[in-house]
């Protein structure tokens, strides 16, 4: 059994990605430069952008973190993406999400232009990400397909099993595992809280990729032997023994399932880390114009 | 058994549709105005588009057809669709696909406004249809979503397996119908060329979407008794007993997998006669500024 290292492999790539920015600042082309937008306080929020200005450091890319207070009206924020669009200087940039109640988060996202949009959030990434043509793909389905191929973990024919049809995991992941690549050209079966045996389903995966955000959902009596399991649930689970009183867990029995699988990711390193890569590689691409 | 009706549910809508325009025109709004490209003399394209001129005038649509012979160069025709685009008498156009092999289809399709793509093969709405945004739905898996809808199929919890991931039937129609929305709601699951065990997948299907293009591939084995059918295929295979030397074949072996089933679309008049309906639909959505 194998357990995917989502952490070592993030590492790996964030060196590759510094040894390409590094070859491009030689040849005399500008380093690549991520902006983050963080409106408020949110913990989860201040987390992961601080996360993000390190591995744009890791990789040699410039960054800037514009930050807002929660009381910035819709409009003001609409002019901080119109000036971020306007701007050569920035590559590709983020608009860290959730908003403010009073801001609508997808007339937002429709405002970033397509080609900055790093995040693969607007209708135009998810359509081509659809069509198969060159797009920023969104960053844990970008993330999985990473890991899979890495690990070159076959997919061809076998029959992956969703569980979840959110539009920034699900949908999209099962987009890519059903495209003609490799990895790709599985069978896919998308289940979700209306699938009444979704026990049945996902003893037949070959590959699970579980994404309902429901902890221990996934339990050993539900995967085939052999299995590969991804788990991209990180649900914040109370736990006064930890310092910051909360563990994250995944929607996965690890314990017990680990056991049957061929190769599975924990929670946490396993999925988590992999999705600022995949941020790195579309700020990379944005900069160097590659998919627009 | 039920023998679903395209042909008689699409008379129906554009009857539907025409009453709608009626009322617009009788206060004092433009009749809706569709164009249509259509480039060289490929059969199957004259009928298409014969059909939609018709059906224009079926639902009393403003109707123009703008042909060029097939040595329209690729410029040529992206002026055409620049000019299409800057026109407000026109709400909505096509460009019948297939074009010659020397004009890049995608470009094509990327120039259109996506305001006025009634065919729904930009990515802005492929990537609409993904999140569940307002959007110009593409024509088959509309008039597929129609039918089920008329003819109160309930699709919430069922399984629905979709044979084909084509961009303009597998993969949308798969989309819709595992969204969270009435007809939708279903676990789905998605076969093609690589899926080894398609007949056993089969067998699990509450309905089937056959979207292959393999006349009579899908066999009374393969169907569970009781499963809805829905047959997109549409071959035409030579038949020398006909007139025009051919006859139009479905995926399904109607025959003998009908008996079997509670519900089936035939081939023709099944999900053909719909699809210029969506477009009509399209078109006065398009009209009425309600999608964008």
């Amino acid at each position: 059994m194998t357990i995917i290292d989502g952490k070592a492999t993030a590492t790996e790539i964030k060196k590759e990605i510094a040894a390409e920015v590094e070859a491009r600042v030689a040849r005399g082309e500008k380093r690549p430069h991520l902006a983050a937008v963080l409106v408020g306080h949110d913990g989860g929020s201040e987390t992961y952008v601080a996360h993000k200005v390190k591995a744009c450091e890791e990789c040699g890319f410039d960054s800037t973190l514009i930050r807002r207070e929660d009381d910035i009206t819709e409009t003001e924020l609409l002019e901080i993406v119109a000036e971020l669009n306007a701007n050569p200087e920035i590559d590709g940039y983020i608009v860290q999400l959730p908003l403010p109640r009073h801001i609508d988060e997808q007339k937002i996202i429709m405002a970033v232009d397509p080609r900055k949009d790093v995040d693969g959030f607007h209708p135009v990434n998810v359509g081509r990400l659809s069509l198969g043509l060159p797009c920023f793909l969104s960053a844990t389905p970008s993330g999985i397909m990473e890991l899979l191929g890495r690990y070159n973990i076959e997919t061809k024919g076998k029959h992956c099993v969703v569980l979840g049809r959110s539009n920034i995991v699900g949908k999209p992941v099962a987009q890519l595992m059903m495209q003609k690549s490799n990895p790709g050209n599985a069978t896919v079966t998308v289940c979700h809280s209306a699938t009444p045996d979704i026990r049945e389903i996902c003893r037949q995966g070959d590959i699970i990729i579980a994404a309902l955000g429901q902890p221990g959902f996934v339990t050993a009596d539900m995967v085939k032997p052999g299995a590969v399991i991804i788990d991209v649930g990180t649900t914040r689970v109370p736990d006064p023994t930890r310092k910051s009183g909360f563990r994250l867990s995944g929607d996965v029995d690890f314990e017990n399932v680990a056991p049957l699988c061929s190769a599975i990711t924990p929670v946490p390193g396993g999925v988590g880390p992999m999705t600022i890569c995949s941020l790195m590689r579309n700020t990379l691409l944005a900069a160097s114009g590659s998919v627009y």
